[in-house]
């Protein structure tokens, strides 16, 4: 028995969820079905990929996440298992795995090609369905990603610029924007402790707070955010509106001359 | 032990879920409820009744399928519970079924009319925790729906015009928009093999694709879609708004000459 | 074992219930995670606090219910922990228990405050995953809230104006606003039975009726509601557009002289 986390972007107002709940119970009754995230941006990869990275790895080992944002149903862009960090993957092979890739660059990735995990028929439209769920169930039973397709060698990444550090300035950009338009970024705390001033679209923040509470109503704050990176918030207000600054731009923060 | 299954129009900003929840719970611990989806627009039985179609066959015999779609909750609508095809359902007889007896008009249906299958106290205004709930789990834990009140010959149908076909020409309906804006409709896959072209509100799209990146972006075409029948969809764009055809509204498929 | 529900603010477009739900199943992997509502407008405590008591008392004993909806995460408002009617509680001091403490004054309520209860590095933004949802898996695993820290005696509570009678007049508020738009105000339907007239933002209101069908299309009605205090509703409509009345505002009832 393991558990299965599911996030998608299916919302909560069809029965593609439920379609996906009972493939998965038909194959394995035992599977504890846990809901991450269904209400992802309809196609947004990135913040898929994101969202996942902020929750794989509070599971228990041998946990399976199944991913599907998927705007490529269909084409040939390959469905994939992949074992990471003692936990399993369901997803396409679209950069939805990009955070869970760069953590475990020994990560095995399999292409989901045999049939005999695979719903009877596979329709062109859902794979969350036919080929995702199935896959995910049989995992959970035990079986091994390797039996199911050929190993993929050459996985799809997202295109985000690594945060960069040069003569006191750091460099990186904005990640994920979430439900509260906290904007948070791929800089990694530990490396702005000396920040004096921070630099997005714009607006300059000076120094870091440590949480939303520590500034005025409205005012934009910069802290060192529930993922360990650096993250630009408006207290009880919405950063990504009040800044307008968004997914993929960049953000620099200035250290204090260490004299 | 057996799966219970939940639709509703409530929402995730209510209590209302969580007390039902709470119920079923309460009744049978065992139970293990999975939300299949919360977000049907408020009282769209025909929403509800297409949302249901497209999951519980998926799931195991024995399920319990919960649908509280109930504008008419307090009338003299009769609540219900329903055996078919290996599963159960429990519903307000409004039609949410519909889809369900269409394929199984050999259905039992019953009206939860006996008070010991209910709470203590049952409001006129929530019979989902009231009445639903308690019967789902009283099945789930084993009792027969034929214990919980006089059968049910006349259930309520929704007004669906079935599909046609004549001189080369299919006819039929939108029976669901979904999340993504892709038209469902209820002509079959397998009656339109031969597909010339498609008719809705106006538009003419020519043949039939596999799969929504057939092609361009922001370009409307014909599939068979997940579940089976004809669906109308722009690529990476909304069907429903850039046609503007929606549930209920004609199409028609003009198929090749067979000479 | 035993089952721990959640409500919170975060949505369904972030990674955050997922968190909390990976470190609860990592502390007690026995516990049944149960989803109440996580769709609580942004930091609205009054919100939270309803809807939790509509629902808690329906599930079994020893149920756990956490409650995030904390604007203040990261300040000197403690986090804490409570047992009452044979459920425990695990949320921020904030008024969000408001109406657990109102119905049961006898309550332990504990800070959380020891570190062996909460991740190793607990973050200054998000205690759902750092300190609630550890402190709700260790009661789940049969952990005494006691253990967790200092008693609390003067938790916060909401500023409710609790319902009055006087010369055949009830006055009360509006406590919260359904997803659907009815008013649910705390005027106990008991209070109210030979009710004449009710009046909310200068609309008068006659008579009660039994359930939203009881008028026409788009006619408010006052009703008592499934929480068994006064609602004022539109049928097929939504009360709170309709009338501009909102949570807070006041609600009297005239009721039939006795003579």
């Amino acid at each position: 028995m393991s558990i299965v986390t599911l996030t998608t972007d299916f919302g909560t107002a069809d029965g593609y969820v439920g379609a996906m709940k009972g493939v998965i119970s038909s194959i394995d009754s035992d599977a504890r079905i846990v809901d991450a995230a269904h209400g992802i941006a309809q196609g947004d990869i990135a913040a898929g990929a994101w969202i996942l990275s902020t929750y794989w790895q509070l599971f228990p080992r041998s946990t399976v996440h199944v991913v599907v944002v998927d705007p490529g149903v269909g084409t040939d862009r390959r469905p994939m298992a992949c074992a990471a960090g003692g936990h399993y993957f369901v997803a396409p092979d679209n950069g939805v795995l990009h955070h869970v890739l760069k953590l475990h660059p020994e990560a095995r990735l399999y292409e989901l090609a045999r049939a005999r995990y695979q719903r009877r028929v596979v329709s062109h439209t859902f794979h969350g369905r036919d080929v995702f769920a199935p896959a995910a169930a049989w995992i959970s039973r035990g079986y091994d990603p390797r039996e199911m397709g050929p190993a993929i060698e050459d996985p799809v990444r997202l295109d985000v610029t690594p945060p960069d550090s040069e003569e006191g300035t750091v460099t990186g950009c904005v990640v994920h924007a979430d439900a509260f338009g906290n904007l948070i970024t791929n800089i990694p705390g530990t490396w702005i402790l000396d920040c004096e001033a921070v630099e997005a679209g714009g607006h300059t923040i000076t120094g870091l707070v440590q949480t939303y509470s520590d500034v005025s109503e409205g005012v934009a704050c910069a802290l060192v955010g529930s993922a360990g990176t650096l993250e630009i918030s408006v207290r009880n207000g919405n950063a990504q509106r009040a800044l307008g600054v968004g997914v993929g731009d960049a953000v620099s923060v200035r250290l204090a001359a260490t004299a």
